[in-house]
């Protein structure tokens, strides 16, 4: 590992604790000099193998979920609203991030986290190809060739390996902060990543 | 609630990261003239209910679980290893702990640390009565006592009465702090819970 590698962060679009992280963690590797590799997978597939169910679905931590979510948002004072379906199926907007970012590379964070804002901020179905182009055009994207996108078997190739390669590297939720080899799972350890660019670790 | 109500500082003391937050519970409340109420229930309760198998024996979680750990010692300096039979059955120094709390109360809270230290640190079996006897002998507790107590059906009931209050409160873990209603699970949410002191809440 050098100075000049990527962190990377790992999340799926359906998570409201990396909605929160996703806001924090290019401003939280600029302040070390580095920059964010921003990792979109299906973290349903981790789940799986960890036999985990959704968090929403899980008796007392749920509610747990529910409450810390809106106490996050109003801390960091950010809007928040849970989607209407929910947990999200991240497949679309996913694919289309992995195709913006080997596009158009500069603006696919803030790509990502336009998508994010749309889903918790304003309640937008970001698993609508239509909706994920209009975000896109946002930003100055071609919005027809983005909505494509999201049914390309480039991208949809592409989401899968970046699925396998979490598994590979044992992420087993989100969002997670990987740099160099160390990990950090949850929005409420990047205190802990910050202390290990600080430090060089421990 | 008034500002003299202690925090809640829920536990088990089978939970490595309840050790850690342990080393940092009381200084955090005194920081904001608070005391702190130590509150030992059996996790496996909430487990059950929760649908959660003890984290060690997770895929990909239990492994993360240990390198943290791990990690965590080192950064706040603490010895740490990992006890020869693990999840610890807590169901004795817990007992202990609240005759304790109900004679001795200025010396509870170092006892729980003492006990802590004893299983983490030292490798010391916590579930036996005679070493539970010993660690508080050397705060000048009496050893035959205290032994007596882990199987005296006042403490006993006590500790019943703890887990059911703690399921009544939705604690499905441990660590767990609650300053008046508000809950903050895991020992890395320390820093909210003392954010939630220093403002009043959000």
């Amino acid at each position: 590992m050098t100075t000049a590698d990527p962190i990377e962060f790992w999340f799926d679009f359906s998570s409201p604790y990396a909605y929160f992280a996703a806001h924090q963690i290019d401003a939280l590797a600029a302040r070390h000099g580095r920059a964010v590799a921003w990792r979109p997978f299906l973290v349903g597939a981790s789940l799986k193998l960890t036999g985990m169910v959704p968090l929403t679905q899980q008796p007392l931590r749920g509610d747990y979920a529910l409450h810390d979510w809106n106490r996050m948002a109003r801390l960091y004072d950010l809007p928040f609203a849970m989607p209407a379906r929910f947990p999200v199926i991240s497949v679309a907007p996913s694919r289309a991030f992995y195709a913006v970012e080997a596009t158009a590379p500069a603006v696919a964070p803030q790509f990502a986290l336009d998508l994010f804002r749309a889903l918790f901020g304003k309640g937008v179905d970001i698993t609508d190809p239509e909706r994920i182009g209009e975000i896109g055009a946002a930003l100055g994207l071609d919005a027809a060739e983005l909505a494509a996108a999201t049914r390309d078997p480039r991208w949809k190739e592409a989401l899968r390996e970046r699925t396998d390669e979490a598994i590979a590297k044992g992420i087993f939720g989100a969002p997670y902060v990987r740099i160099g080899d160390e990990g950090f799972w949850g929005s409420d350890r990047l205190w802990m990543a910050e202390r290990w660019l600080e430090t060089g670790g421990w």
